[in-house]
């Protein structure tokens, strides 16, 4: 198992620090992390620093439209990457963990954009029977964490947050962080994240 | 019109000053050159220092497999970014100069291959209508050196040599300098590259 992280500018980069994190607990044999330049598209409160983060939202407010922490073709150029890697290897399974039941509203985390990326990859390179697993993309965030305490997940590794602070304290009110204590309440799972303030 | 090109750490950047004199010749309002390293994956004659261009290969050879030259999932990665480009700009119209007539065995120059993408944009973005136009795909190398003439290209502008020197000149023995060379000659138009020795 290799794992693959984004540095794409992002407003959270904390993340980057989690998924070494895990990757190593998990006992990756190669944790690589590819730099790419999305502030230089702009346009999403993630690679924006001018556009904030939105905070307190409830979920109806969450599942009317695409919110602004969208960030464009984000999770194709992503699979792109996988894909090519993937190739390199000779391998042809990459998993992701989008999610489309609790998600934010992101075109880029359904299944239906799943599969069609999966036939573009196999189209686009020598692996005929490349594959794009989503093992999470039909769970809620409830089921997620508890799929997660059975396979051993040490949440305290974890990262969700849009909006970190210095510290890397997760601010508790974005939608990231939401969505995520909503999953860890009814799970009835304690929260191990630390929240500022 | 905008132009992107991509420096991905290829071995014939030299197409990249090209890139930049047509896109000024052609009057676009913005010409972007996105850094990505795909030399990080390697496997490639074009991105690894290591694995020498093929050269006076006959057609023959080219049309069996697909060969070194090939780089990893590097289409899928190139409209990737042009996707992401696309939906911040509110642009639904991508254009890619890919051949798959005369072409040298590449997967992700294929027709499928293109609309295959094309949906996966739509899935993936807010650009339900994206669209990825390949002009070029079903021509005849001849026939696109008679379309360019139709439409003023200076083909004096415009490299296609795999394994250029120094100067910028073109090797005439790579696969890509072959198609091209014999596109001039069936075509009957004369031929401004320069060629090395």
């Amino acid at each position: 198992m290799r794992t693959m992280a984004f540095d794409y500018g992002q407003r959270h980069r904390h993340e980057l620090a989690a998924a070494e994190r895990i990757s190593r607990a998990m006992g990756a044999a190669e944790h690589r992390v590819v730099r790419i330049d999305l502030r230089q598209f702009g346009n999403s409160a993630l690679t924006a620093d001018d556009i904030t983060v939105p905070k307190d939202r409830d979920e109806s407010q969450m599942s009317t439209e695409i919110p602004i922490t969208y960030v464009p073709a984000r999770n194709t150029i992503f699979l792109s990457y996988a894909l090519a890697w993937a190739e390199v290897l000779e391998c042809d399974d990459v998993f992701l963990g989008v999610n489309a039941l609790d998600y934010s509203g992101y075109p880029d985390c359904r299944p239906e954009f799943v599969e069609s990326f999966q036939r573009t990859g196999r189209l686009g390179t020598k692996r005929t029977n490349f594959t794009v697993h989503a093992p999470l993309v039909h769970l809620t965030k409830a089921q997620i964490i508890r799929r997660g305490i059975e396979l051993g997940v040490d949440y305290g590794l974890t990262h969700s947050c849009y909006d970190p602070d210095a510290d890397g304290r997760a601010c508790g009110r974005c939608d990231s962080c939401v969505l995520r204590q909503r999953g860890f309440a009814e799970a009835g799972v304690p929260d191990p994240t630390r929240y500022a303030g």
